[in-house]
């Protein structure tokens, strides 16, 4: 049984800066955070985060992280969704940010739910019509990379690889679903 | 051009109590709540609300909301995402509680960006073993609805009407799909 709540520590309240006491409010059944003084009660729920899996000429397209967390290890263009965005149009500009990449975004390939880091990983199919690429601010390189060369034991998160996995796969299969999976920390399945 | 962070507007620090600042942080470009004293980020993102279009007898699980918004009209199982839970355990967990009953969960049947909400809504097909239901703390009625039946212009949000409609077309296609859309505000596609 936890004795705080899920997520953040968070000490003062945001709208008047009292003392935020933990509770379970009123037709809830969960503990959140509350404010002493005007009972403002501050949600907190696990976050989207969009990427794609882009091809240029049979090859896909990887960014190697600049920043932490995973610093120099390899990803597809992915990141937090922002508010007032669509899930495509989240993928299209963290496509634009971390590879200076303007991709045609496909179908939807994945959604990975990573419960310990509180997300939600959703995976497009895209392209790269005019094969134009860089690394951008947060990425160290970018690079195409043909199926058989991806650095599969330098990728930087679980639910990147079951992307790159399932993308190949129904490649590989000839048609195309959505895939649905948990990516847990530590573990292999 | 947006002169404060979209979503809600935020005066203190969680951390430290300091009055905020609004400031694009470096390596952003977007204009965020920013303390003036410990300089914490406050970042605010677009939340999953989860759902499923449940079966029993040939009919569909439907609640009458007992909250605002839209207190009063209708809508499948559905609630905000916890930290903590899949999607598929958040799906099942509302469903326990506004509706009283045991869902096994099916496959994932859309997903539905609400920009102007600042909500992604993902909806999972679901079966009723048993039959059970009830409505729950959050529902003034809770009924199984036949197809011809439901209650097409009191349904309490656009993305239900979506996934209701793609639901029943996927069924009389005799074949499952995962529909993607877009759900605005006061407009008809």
């Amino acid at each position: 049984m936890n004795t705080i709540p899920l997520g953040i520590k968070q000490s003062y309240c945001s709208q008047c800066s009292a003392k935020l006491i933990v509770a379970t409010p009123s037709g809830d059944n969960k503990l959140r955070y509350v404010c002493s003084s005007c009972s403002t009660v501050f949600y907190e729920n696990p976050k989207p985060v969009v990427g794609c899996v882009t091809e240029y000429a049979d090859r896909i397209l990887l960014c190697k992280r600049s920043i932490e967390p995973r610093l120099g290890y390899w990803t597809v263009p992915a990141g937090f969704m922002e508010l007032g965005e669509t899930l495509q149009q989240a993928a299209a500009r963290e496509t634009l940010e971390e590879a200076c990449a303007t991709v045609q975004l496909g179908s939807l390939l994945a959604i990975v739910d990573v419960p310990e880091a509180g997300q939600i990983h959703v995976f497009f199919r895209g392209i790269l019509p005019d094969g134009k690429f860089a690394a951008g601010e947060e990425s160290l390189d970018a690079a195409l990379y043909a199926p058989e060369e991806i650095p599969w034991s330098d990728l930087a998160f679980r639910s990147v690889y079951i992307a790159l996995k399932q993308y190949l796969a129904q490649k590989a299969a000839g048609t195309e679903w959505v895939h649905t999976d948990i990516a847990y920390k530590n573990r292999e399945s």
